[in-house]
């Protein structure tokens, strides 16, 4: 087990990376303050790990709410369901909540703990390499709303993040390609060495080689970690992490929220995102050529889907949380593992990007 | 006009209070960065206040909702209405929201705030005494469950507070004197001379004498803004200000929320309180009669409404937010001025305060 600390005052927390961490009590004790745990998760997730996690908080008086899977699902609606058994249990403000599961139980627990009473304690077990890698790391938790994704919101620290690598073979594998566009997002933002070691590793890494994929892991949490110590509330530095989201989200919000998952769309919008860069003359082709290749071994898509035209994408473009008063902030790249935030660039850039691709 | 500061760090904020102050746009500019405004209010007070509100708007791109009135729409789906108009029209994370209203649409507003894209700023212009001297101070935002009162919220500071004490003028009498019950509250608290300064000018505060609803309204700030400054989030000794506050939404929620308004509610829960105080020897009985005829003064109940029983009230007191790990905590007086918090008393005591009652 290896453990990355994110660094942030009093909201300080760490995250335990490893083979079966799931189970592991004595991971869990130190941050639990009272008696009730309510464990959230989805009926994919349940039936695999749902009884050992309960095993594991046999202290306390433990419940459980088993939520349907899937993106559709993050909604205010949904959110309610927590809230109702938050409610008819009786849970006090020094409850446990624990997200088990992937990025939309993750999101969805952490803001039901952000707002029951204002505010309660709660626990991430992210089980898909997206969530270990992003939606565990740094506190941003929300709901999606139909003309916006995670538009409705708070930041909530968790006390502790479980990511057990073991809960990855279980995975679907369009999944596990998904997480790993957000791996790859590290090394192009803020570290071209770990970029070029996933380019020697990226094949280790999918086929779930223990070591390749803890420190997969590990990197990519540090890598967040250090950003969101910096920037808890994204004011500026943060929204580096944007890389390749707005465009993700535009094409998710296009297609309607669950055709593409999360992690293809941002692929598609790295690419997107190095081709503007070159357009523009920040980035060199050879390097944007780089980008697309280790995508493509990983299977990701690299172009936008064919049924979204240039406005629909514009369109979609212009909701995203990133637009600052009406004006398109985009993450672009000058280097390998040299993110920038943009916002005063040439419009006919970024029609002639979505163009073309 | 005179201004009261609430200490807190980067989310300092002045709370101004006078008379004629909606409308003066100077007080506004300082506090906005965007350029897009959202002014909320509900349909008793838009026909009052909201054109000269908008008018002091004028330089910013202003949109408007305006929602029913009454505590029995602040609920989730009222809530959902906000983010519906601030997506429909695009508002960025630099968009500024305005409460205009009581506590509830101080409430939602300020909730809405916090999760509009994980947090916006706002300003709240309360237009009821309740929530100029209560809800409008100290960052507390929330909506309602079916199962329990102010369940699910946040702590979100407002940018400023504009308390415009002539806005008391088309206020219900009723929802005056409701307001006058968390005045007292305050001089019951903390400040005895204050309680012994609204025991010589209660029907000056509750005609609307400029000087002393202003006195009234600045002194109830100052001391709710000692408290919060000093406990932000409600560790420990911002609880004091709930006093009466379990009783009474004990007593709000067997009626079914509206039936009595808040602030009717506090009074009688004050009243419980001080009673199970005088039971448990902790306050003398004089005090008990002093408080109990300042609140009849102030035409406010006295005594639990006939139809609630001891049972119903002890159910819905230990779903309340103040049950620490089941483990019912109530805010009891040792005099007037000085409350403090008690976890370990007679179950006994409090059964017989509500059959007195």
């Amino acid at each position: 087990m290896t453990t990355v600390q994110v660094e942030l005052g009093s909201r300080r927390y760490p995250i335990h990376i490893g083979e079966g961490l799931l189970g592991r009590s004595e991971l869990l004790a130190p941050h639990i303050v009272g008696r009730q745990v309510l464990v959230v998760t989805d009926e994919q997730v349940a039936p695999h790990y749902l009884q050992s996690v309960l095993a594991s908080f046999s202290r306390y008086e433990t419940e459980q709410l088993i939520l349907p899977a899937g993106e559709s699902h993050k909604t205010l609606a949904t959110l309610n369901q927590i809230f109702d058994v938050l409610l008819e249990r009786r849970f006090s403000r020094d409850a446990m909540l624990v997200a088990l599961g992937g990025g939309v139980i993750g999101d969805m627990v952490g803001f039901a703990a952000a707002s029951y009473q204002r505010g309660v304690d709660f626990i991430q077990m992210p089980t898909t390499l997206l969530a270990q890698v992003d939606s565990s790391v740094g506190g941003k938790t929300a709901v999606n709303h139909p003309l916006g994704k995670n538009m409705i919101g708070a930041f909530h620290q968790p006390r502790c993040v479980i990511a057990d690598t073991s809960t990855l073979k279980s995975l679907d594998p369009r999944q596990l390609r998904a997480g790993c566009a957000e791996v790859i997002k590290y090394g192009l933002i803020s570290d071209a060495n770990f970029f070029a070691w996933l380019e020697s590793h990226l094949e280790e890494v999918l086929s779930l080689k223990p070591q390749a994929i803890a420190e997969a892991v590990r990197r990519s949490c540090e890598n967040k970690a250090a950003v969101v110590s910096a920037d808890e509330h994204e004011r500026g530095q943060r929204a580096l992490l944007n890389l390749g989201h707005t465009f993700g989200h535009a094409i998710e919000t296009g297609l309607g929220y669950g055709r593409w998952i999360h992690g293809e769309a941002v692929a598609a919008g790295m690419v997107m995102a190095a081709e503007m860069s070159v357009r523009l003359c920040m980035l060199p082709e050879q390097e944007a050529v780089r980008i697309r290749e280790l995508l493509e071994r990983a299977k990701l898509p690299t172009e936008l889907p064919s049924e979204l035209g240039v406005e629909s994408m514009l369109k979609h473009m212009s909701v995203d949380k990133k637009v600052l008063a009406g004006k398109l902030r985009l993450v672009l790249l000058e280097a390998i593992g040299q993110a920038l935030l943009v916002d005063d660039f040439d419009p006919v850039a970024l029609r002639e990007t979505l163009q073309v691709a």
